[in-house]
């Protein structure tokens, strides 16, 4: 007698659809199969008429994140158990350079403050800002130790964490030594600052002023340069938050050429644009970074998606609260960047690509989870539906139409960016290593199951 | 208790191997899963130390063949069952223009041919010389019921198989219409005729003659032609046994361009080059048709394969005896063109591609088999080991070793071109929806068996 | 004291414009020069407020041709006088192989033809349709002793010249190695001869169905498989009247990827399209090969030329009269294809290409005179005004406004296409090697003077 | 009776030689010509054998330079005296930020200190290192009073000169706007003073460890990224000393796309590498910014003449004596970057280029004077031999062997890199606005002859 067998939904892997039976005992998945063929289960799902995904892997989440003097209002219990009711089953956080002397000590202490809190399983990415020789060395440590991805910022002199070239080069040059990763935040920080302080000298504060100080060419400069550099060193690039038709044209280029560079996107560069900075009263509450930009650049970053050049959507989830954006209503420089996601991205990627036939359901397990599976070192563990895989699964009712409010999130922000959208489609069971932890929009697990994840170098291909 | 379950092996899937058992129930996989997981069986296979592969399709054979005055000697039921031994479940042949008035009737007639002989599944390309309204109306038909694919011949005028651009243009643009695919045959015949001419004049008539009279360009000149007609009508293009380096480029830049072209290749192009033309005595034993090209062509689509540009690796089995080639000992226009080699294309890619490290595993099940399943339709009924598709499945034990003789093959030609290698690798068993119908290079299932496949028309991704 | 001083006008140089004197003295250009550092001349032409251009070199006019039944009605006489009438100095025809029986026999013929009849230099391209052993050999005899340049058509079956691609390999394989220049006809003729038996069966005869027996398609296979062979080759490849975008975008590739291949376009494609062919009653005038196209492809031949992918624009003049034109009133297979047009190439390219905007006079001084002059072997000798070239020089009054009518023109068809057009800007004088042979719009120079040119093979850079 | 004439040389035009007779009157070039067309001549110049070149450009040097605590020994007198020695009659220096408070002033004191002591024409290119309001406002007058170029650090913060990319964004919109070039000196600053930084910590501070200290791919980052922000702004970008085959493979990238950018290089890069930095007590006065490459880089720069990807070649003339140059003879810092060379441009490019057959005699008119000429803005009043333009010529023996030594020598540095070498051909003459100023190595002309050149706004094509 096996724990749970998931019974007649829609496996979606990576390249079909299959009408297979999911058996998991234990953590893990142990067949996939007819029912007939499958063994007696504990517990039984009746799954007809969903898709079974695997779990949900968003690498781009900052939860208790510093942003200047702003601090994010969630935890690790409460953001994953967002996380977990949305669909997700894994995170990659971050370890900032506040959190600790050195990048090891950094690392070790964000992973005590997710332990025995979060309620899925977490890894963290090491921020770097500068390339000491002890950071160099604390490279290869905590490479061997599971963490194989860095993050450099190339912008934010103001937060004290911006790499310049220098620093960025021999991190990547480290890095590709080591087989890693190096994820990189690409604007051009020098011209964004200029901007930011011609703004300013003008008396240009508002929220459009915080999108027009960054245009799209702050972006694909970073982007191209971050390129060259991947290319000089050959180091796997993972950029993050693509938001610019310009920057996809440069990715689809590098790739072309052969490079190995990855980007990434979010929803909200996928489903809001600049125009909603104009909003009274709230435009500002939509500042992140990089802004939100046109229609144009939002749709050509679908068309990104459905031909592979984008390969992942997280969510740079940042919980402030309305509270804590209002603080710059009337001046950019003052509201806290970043929006909170990390409970909403499977409804809306669902709902806005795959219900409007944007992108295919096996496209959409490829955005969320088997890609940044691969990009960064846990698949086949996690990542796919597969015998022998860790048995994280999220099962999708496609007809549920509903509407996108705060009540209904669990985000410690008290708001969201598509409050008020309908939506069809709902995450409606989701499973971590074998447990059912969240059904129809609650959290079921016990607290502070989630695992820290060690992870592999893995090459691209 | 279901039929079958095979333990313990290395299953091969399109992206990676996992170790996993395969459960079999009548015809189809019913799943797949740890042993435990799986219900008891009839019959347990122990698989430890083999991989499990997807039954090799092999889309362009030739059995029971007119080439001028000669037929290949082999019939359905002795050729299918030396294609069961090497690993192969699927075929698909071609009906030839001489088996009928129209393309109707000689589909009818070749199916029913092999209906009653073939051991394994059986399916036919159409061949086809004109593109005559009713032709044309006739291609309607054999799509909807379950032919997707038409074959068309550049060269060959003295076989009366050639087409000109106009047939090309039109049959290409109604396979278009119709989702169909296009394979061709990818020599320019006006120029290979000339040549061949120019030849025979000058008396050149040796088998090394045959090869120098269809140079590198004259195959590279009609893909280009071919890929043109393809850009023009949005067809899918598929050609057949590509020989040359030039060649090879054009279907990279075509796909690089976002054409839907496939590229097909055959193990005497990438394992033997011109110079067994000048073996005495048995040289023109090896014309075939493209010839046998340079050791840089051959190394080129071995990295075509390893690049994905070549998608498929096809026998273009056509059996000619020693004595039906000696006819031409002289001449090469009295020698009949074409190879024996439905045996043993799983043995000589294992041994050659994957011992050897040029290709990986996964890549050995995409040539054979997921890809020449999408490629025609067959996909996911065929192609790959999954719950739900066809139990088509050949168990490979990496570690033998031994030597391609005439005495351990079946196929009825009396010789093959690889005869003396050492090779390192063996097919041990191979199950037909769900029968096991070869062991240990014995046919071991029932007589005709086969069962004709209706396909569907795939869109190439 | 020299023969001629053409003073005050501004000479057009291949990348601008100069106000310099020009001295001439017997045949030549003697010097270059402010007024007052020229010596004294038998003859001062005051050419203020004029552009000095080289004299017009036209590389593709069909002189006393044969077309099917029909024979053009100009001689060398009348024809040369209209060109130079209207400011060419120069032509290049062709031998057509009803003028001998082999190549030499022709070039003979038709230099004794032209010979004390035409007004202006002249000098031919060799038609090919075979490439026997005597004809390739008869190349070298041509090339060495001034006829550097062959031309072969891709289509025409019906007229009996059409080679295939065994005879277009052949021949620029020969030109190649003798360092000549091959002009191609790139027209399908499988394709268009298919489109017109199709045609023809469905009743489709009207000039109207000309054009859409031959759409862009059949022009861009042909020019892709021309430069195909040009690349395998290496031969100097000229695209004669090159019609479509399509066309012109395989050119511009061909360009960019370093082959040394050449387009000409004619006036009628630059300035007419498909919609003459509408006209009732006379649309079947306008037939020629290939057809007028769409106002696009006008538009992006244009843009061809401002680029420098199209190198020059010629007339494919052939005097047609309305009477053999009216023979096909009904039918287009009993049209004679091709236009009038020797005497107005200047005129109109002046008047919509420089006067409107879309190219510079130094454009069209190159693609009037100095690209052809180097395509084909007789630069610096003609194509340029500098010290020690030919004084073939043809002032341009920009400021004359003045409308096209079939009474203006001297050509021997009694009508031209482009009737009724309003032009701005008019050749009023032609010098030929040192004689004025034309002063507004009259012929005025000695009968017969023209002299045959002997051609140099120039390596194209 | 004209002022001069020169006699039965060989004109070297743009695109080929002309043995033409060129007559001179004034200032000006007045007619080209055979000897008995051209009026008689006070002077008569008998060019027999010789190149007649258009007087060269150098639009990179410094004189009375500023580098740290050095500054350059030569004043304009004898500069331009070793210039005109050397067959340059026109140069454009740079003014530099310590020659005054603003762009305007700076270029005020600059003129006014070449004025009256250069003998050769002069012009300047404005250095900035800031983009003020006033700055860009001054661009404006800059411009409008014949200055449309200006030139960009993007290394070089130790001297205070480094611009960041805000600044040269904000330069390159305004000289977009303006029509004006922007000039780069293309390092990556950071990476190249981080680089510096670790040598130095390392006690690597020999010359050898200079060039180390600057590998390629600081010069291809910086190419790279001014590329993007050409792109951008659509300016006009030329890259100065352009020393890599990466930097030039960006160039020739750059230009395919579409993008106007040209590039130059200068002698040291096309005839030295860095295996000079490893003589004994020498190798440190190489050193150069940026440094001396590898013979591969070198050979890959006279491709890039020849396909004219590189359109011009300068000296980047900087004079500092060998007892300057020995200041750090063990510390690289301790170096004044620069060699001079401001006489031996046109001998060394002649001998090792056209005379050893890596360039045309057409080419070497283009790279240093033609394109310079072009890319400046004082075309075609210089850069060519023509009608009007100024009578700038330089005559050419090319039978002349010599060896270069430093006695032979005019430039106030008491050195060259090429001392030593044996070379073919040499300037005999040089006139510069009608007056022979150099003859056979010796300065004839009057002392303070030179004059500013107001330039102008040239679109690049």
């Amino acid at each position: 007698m096996i724990d749970l067998v998931i019974q007649g939904g829609i496996v979606v892997l990576p390249d079909r659809c299959s009408e297979t039976d999911v058996a998991v005992d234990g953590e893990r998945i142990v067949a996939l199969g007819t029912a007939t063929s499958l063994p007696q289960a504990k517990r039984t799902v009746d799954a007809r008429g969903c898709y079974i995904l695997p779990g949900g892997i968003d690498p781009h989440v900052h939860i208790s994140w510093p942003f200047l003097e702003a601090t994010t209002v969630d935890g690790y219990a409460d953001a994953t158990a967002a996380a977990a009711i949305g669909g997700t089953t894994t995170i990659i956080d971050f370890d900032h350079p506040k959190m600790g002397t050195t990048p090891l000590e950094r690392g070790t202490n964000r992973r005590e403050q997710a332990h025995g809190q979060a309620v899925i399983d977490f890894a963290f990415h090491s921020v770097l800002t500068e390339a000491s020789k002890q950071t160099l060395s604390e490279m290869e440590t905590l490479v061997s130790s599971g963490v194989p991805s860095f993050k450099v910022y190339m912008a934010y002199s103001r937060r004290g964490i911006m790499a310049d070239d220098s620093t960025l080069l021999s991190i990547m040059r480290k890095a590709a030594a080591l087989g890693a990763v190096v994820c990189v935040h690409a604007e051009n920080g020098d011209v964004a600052d200029a901007n930011e302080a011609a703004s300013l000298a003008a008396g240009r504060t508002s929220a459009g002023d915080f999108a027009r100080h960054k245009p799209n060419y702050v972006e694909a400069e970073a982007v191209s340069r971050a390129i060259f550099w991947a290319r000089h060193t050959g180091v796997q690039l993972y950029i993050v938050h693509l938001s610019t038709a310009e920057g996809l044209r440069l990715v689809r280029a590098a790739q072309a050429e052969g490079l190995k560079v990855m980007a990434e996107t979010c929803p909200q560069y996928l489903l809001l644009d600049e125009a909603v900075y104009e909003r009274p009263g709230e435009g500002h509450r939509f500042i992140c970074s990089p802004p939100l930009r046109s229609p144009i650049d939002r749709e050509e970053l679908w068309e990104g998606i459905a031909e592979g050049v984008i390969s992942v959507v997280s969510t740079d989830h940042t919980a402030f609260t309305k509270e804590q954006k209002d603080r710059g209503k009337t001046n950019f420089t003052l509201v806290p960047n970043g929006l909170p996601g990390i409970e909403t991205r499977l409804p809306l990627l669902f709902s806005e690509g795959v219900s409007k036939g944007r992108i295919s359901i096996s496209d959409l397990a490829r955005i969320i989870s088997l890609n940044p599976a691969r990009a960064f070192g846990i698949y086949p563990h996690k990542g796919i539906i597969a015998p022998g895989s860790d048995a994280d699964i999220v099962l999708v009712d496609p007809t549920i139409r509903w509407t996108l409010t705060a009540e209904r999130l669990h985000m410690a922000a008290d708001w969201s960016p598509f409050v008020g959208w309908q939506l069809e489609g709902a995450p409606v069971m989701t499973v971590s290593r074998g447990e059912v932890i969240a059904e129809y929009g609650e959290f079921v697990g016990k607290p502070g199951r989630g695992r820290y994840v060690r992870r592999a170098c893995e090459p691209w291909q």
